[in-house]
């Protein structure tokens, strides 16, 4: 995984955990991808500190995964239930039987994650 | 749903973001049902001692709910698959069309969840 769309899912599952100031310069280097330099600007903290606080932030968000595993977990069951819309998408009526089965067996590994 | 199922819920998803030997106290209350006085004389601590501790990990555990809402998340997935497999099991090959389309709309759901 590319490393901002790692540090955008990690901002959406433990952003809530951050103070405010941290979110709030964090969502703009992540979400809104404005430049370090620019968020200087606008904050009117040095360029050094947004990196500093950028840095940090991303310790802190990976810290939380290391220890709930969370972004793993639904990475795992979200690819699992694009593995059945595409049985589901691929379905032939003659194939119903094998489908569900299919289908079955899926659910039946993403009960298993939650 | 029960206080003892919530506690263990949130002590499996947030458990890990406890201390040690908060983790420790909090396992042998929720998850072994062991009583205050039975922990107490298991740990050398004051039956006191280990009420306060509980309380303190109830409530940051459901703080960490409270910001992040992510058992809430998961149940509702577990409830959606739930219903795949339900879906599944009243399978009867005349209504193949009609299970696919449900189990569609409900994937779609879990989807937007995730």
């Amino acid at each position: 995984m590319n490393e901002i769309l790692e540090q955008a899912l990690l901002f959406d599952f433990y952003g809530e955990l951050l103070t405010e100031h941290q979110k709030e310069i964090y969502e703009q280097f992540v979400l809104e991808d404005l430049s370090l330099g620019e968020i200087a600007k606008e904050t009117g903290i040095s360029r050094q500190g947004v990196y500093d606080l950028i840095k940090r932030c991303n310790k802190i968000l990976q810290e939380y995964e290391e220890k709930l595993h969370l972004v793993e977990k639904f990475l795992k069951i979200k690819s699992k239930v694009h593995q059945i819309d595409s049985i589901l998408n691929d379905y032939q009526e003659t194939d119903s039987r094998k489908m569900a089965e299919e289908i079955r067996k899926i659910s039946g590994e993403i009960i298993e994650e939650l």
